[in-house]
């Protein structure tokens, strides 16, 4: 007995968030099996985010895999909960180094293939492609696909079973009591496990902030309708393309209301061809297309299209703005957002609806109409899920630390006898022994920098261009340092500093000359101590006149 | 009788706002009474807004008073409504050029006073302290200050007289019931002008998509005392410095519950300074040092601080990055923001909070607890003052597009006969005739960069260089173009893109050199046609490698 007692403390179910568990939201989560020297893991999910003006010009954001290629041979599988971006993004960009098997339901899997053939990759992806519903074995975890609703189709939870018992991973998900696309949360399983016995939750957070529940999208549909009904004229209705059962609902509302429907944006015919291509919207109305549309009175016609969170270069932007080449509204047309307002978008968002509004268009969101519930679990339905399931231990993630604590005060509340909050990196031991993190881990992120990956050191420096240019001044000395030409500076981001007649770059020049010709001749050979020089002469010119520091470079050239 | 209709009719009422009617928030409100060509003006407030993610490197954004310059003779004065920064923040930095008399009550005249010693300012300012209440003309116009409530002292409404009627002018206004520092809304003159005829009501925009009433100050003092009582451990409370009543309430509170107050950040010490100094806050506790507040046992202080929007220089910021250097917190200690999230500042509130929260501090705001009122009006109180004063023309300001459109649309709602939609820079003509939008004035924006004051071009630039930094080539040639030594490259802002062993710039700079060799000789001698080659080189090598764009700048010297 002792043992085997002791063999099975040396095995460790661990849980590990390299994504996910913070403000930036691109998922990545680990789960290991085994003794610590040897465990064997399995990923869920592997998504990005989207930068904002702390990245200035980066797109994409992911996870820094590099922990986890260190045990890149233990690693048994990637399985994708469902198709969003903050769970699939990163997978065509990471999938070459991490190399293990991908496991994802149909639709999800479309997307996924649609992402490596986005960056160039010509075979056929590796991926396995499984039923909602199927289990497999992966290594010691079986893993069971659990069928949950959300807003795309096709969202899995995964109960992990392992030697040292299952954890429920939800991946993203509500209780849609009507979801129009795919079956109901399946309540009745969700209640066996809970009578088998799960460890561990871990657990969507999004929305625990939020009372009550996140509504069905059968009410939205007919609420929509109704909004709809009620515009004498062109309409324009805006969501995130993934949202398929949304995008299904415009065309019924297209149907009923006796309207063409004509949809805009990359995304939103991308998701359209998927859906479609696994046997989905099957009763969609044809399409019409967007140079065509014009051409359709304007009571009879409504657009679908991208752009929801006021993103410049997506369809909405380019309407509002006027520079679309085929859509043009005009007042007494409606713009309706079956959107939510993504904390951070604001700006953004607020500037589409004023450019709209200005030009007499009627701007109708959630804020004053029922045009929009969440895919994501609000208190009430999380208490509900929390009384089918009862695991030991609580894991709230995909939140902010604000969310994963009230998350796990809440579960508290229900009588959930441990929680533990973890963040990207803390390794959390789930058996055997109570819940505690272990170990912090390596974790970083990885930046889309136009086609390369990167970390983030020259963002730091793109953020001080940002804030105070540069100046450049080029220099040509012969060996003993006198010069050979006058010097040639060049600002960018500086404002125009000319005083009376005298251009400021030219009064600089003068200055930074008359510096080098200070410089004692036997430091002038060495071009760190001119450029010292001339560094602090910029800089006490630029303080005076403009009192900012823009970075400076200073080029020697000996010739 | 013709005679004077036709003299009637050359003299106009015309409003301009300059700033205010937009998404941008700085207010410059511009009422015009004469023939066109030689009007009478007065400027009714003259304010800021804070540069954000679209302004790196910009604190403050001012509207451009280019227009208003050209009739500076004709500008009587410049009336100030209230001291909050969107409504005085400009009138140090512009009084220069601008030069007519200044009309501000005490308190706001404090403010505008240290406003002017800040930048240096060392006579008296050239402000006219007036009470409240007062009536003064100013060449044709005479102006009554109308006592209102908001959220700070002494906000004014103006009633300005002209032959051609009154407007009311509300300035930012709520119907606070208790404001608890300075008198109820004056609800009986307010009728007393509909009484006597209003022909046009410039409104408060804010909330109008708030239903209900905005609430009132001795409210939030009731349960921001409860809540304080519920805390074991230190409260640190943040809130607008210029909220004065909540500056007030905190004092209060800290000496109902036997705690010390000790007040964080430059401008709340400031604001409550100016408060004592026109008489307010006369029951304030004493005020602990905070280099002495650490040593007061945890349950027995209350701190009350600046950085409610997440300002990261500001005292809260530092507080959560654990770099203030004389407060700390330990978990079960709470901080709670009495204040409301700024569309545009969630990410920085967010990411505080977090912070904060991954301390185990606990965080307490306004979305889960009653601990702030909005200064603004909601429906229910823009309605009440609809009734109060009937005005013949309602022209919503202070808000955005969809707040002003929405606004006018209420208006029309409340049998209001006219609307009239303004945006910055339209001249509104109040009479004669239907009001209408008589011309468009230029109107801009001026920028603080730095100690200089400047138009835009520049961040354009600024925002270019995030979004993909910068090279610089500097070169060396003779006359007939032939290179004297290698040329230097500089990069800003690009991400390391060495393949293998080699430096990437290294290669660059054997791409430019090759580049320059193949010039020919006759158009080497031409620093453009040079120029244009180097450049090229740069893009094409940029553009493989990184698959982005830099700028590129080339320093040509001939030596």
């Amino acid at each position: 007995m002792p043992t085997q007692k002791s063999a099975s403390s040396e095995h460790e179910l661990v849980f590990l968030p390299l994504g996910g568990s913070d403000e930036i939201g691109m998922n990545l989560n680990l789960f290991g099996y085994g003794p610590p020297e040897d465990r064997a893991w399995i990923m869920v999910d592997l998504g990005v985010t989207f930068g904002d003006e702390r990245t200035p010009g980066i797109d994409l954001i992911m996870p820094d895999p590099e922990y986890i290629l260190e045990y890149a041979d233990n690693l048994v599988g990637l399985v994708l909960t469902h198709g969003h971006e903050d769970h699939i993004g990163a997978v065509a960009h990471l999938w070459p180094e991490i190399g293990c098997p991908i496991y994802a339901t149909p639709f999800t899997a479309e997307l996924v293939k649609g992402k490596f053939r986005d960056i160039g990759w010509i075979e056929e992806p590796p991926i396995n492609v499984i039923p909602l519903g199927a289990r497999f074995d992966l290594g010691p975890f079986n893993i069971e696909l659990i069928t949950l609703t959300h807003s795309i189709p096709e969202p899995n939870g995964l109960a992990i079973r392992t030697p040292a018992g299952m954890i429920l991973h939800t991946g993203d998900w509500k209780i849609d009591p009507d979801p129009l696309i795919g079956e109901c949360t399946d309540e009745v399983r969700l209640k066996e496990l809970g009578d088998e016995g799960v460890r561990a939750m871990i657990c969507d957070s999004t929305n625990v902030f939020s009372p009550g529940v996140a509504g069905s999208e059968a009410d939205v549909r007919t609420h929509l309708l109704e909004v709809v009904k009620s515009v004498p004229n062109r309409v324009v209705i805006t969501c995130f393309a993934s949202n398929v059962t949304r995008v299904e609902t415009v065309g019924r509302i297209a149907l009923e209301t006796g309207r063409d429907l004509c949809l805009i944006g990359r995304s939103m015919h991308r998701m359209v061809g998927a859906a479609k291509e696994v046997g989905l919207l099957k009763d969609f109305p044809p399409i019409v297309p967007e140079e065509e549309a014009g051409y359709v009175p304007r009571d009879k016609i409504v657009y679908l299209c991208t752009g929801s969170q006021g993103e410049q270069r997506a369809a909405l932007a380019r309407i509002a703005s006027e520079s679309h080449p085929h859509i043009a509204l005009d007042p007494e047309d409606a713009v309706i957002f079956s959107s939510r307002v993504i904390p951070g978008n604001e700006v953004l968002i607020y500037e589409l609806q004023n450019q709209l509004t200005e030009r007499g268009v009627k701007v109708i969101t959630a804020e004053d109409h029922f045009v929009h519930v969440s895919g994501h679990p609000c208190r009430d339905e999380l208490a509900q899920m929390y009384q089918w399931v009862r695991p030991q231990i609580a894991v709230p993630v995909h939140g902010e630390a604000r969310h994963l604590r009230e998350h796990a005060d809440l579960a508290k509340s229900l009588q959930i006898p441990e929680a533990v909050v973890p963040s990207n990196g803390t390794m959390v031991r789930l058996h055997p022994g109570p819940a505690e993190i272990i170990d912090e881990c390596p974790n970083g992120r990885l930046y889309l920098d136009g086609n390369v990956l990167t970390t983030s050191d020259h963002l730091r420096e793109r953020r001080k261009l940002s804030f105070a240019g540069l100046v450049n001044v080029a220099l040509v000395m012969d060996e003993d340092g006198r010069l050979l030409a006058s010097p040639m500076t060049k600002a960018r981001g500086v404002p125009d500093l000319d005083q009376d007649e005298e251009s400021w770059l030219a009064e600089l020049e003068d200055w930074v000359e008359e510096a080098v010709g200070r410089v004692p001749k036997k430091i002038a050979r060495d071009d760190e101590q001119v450029e010292l020089a001339v560094r602090r002469t910029v800089r006490r010119f630029l303080s005076e006149a403009w009192g900012k520091r823009p970075l400076i470079d200073v080029s020697i050239l000996r010739a």
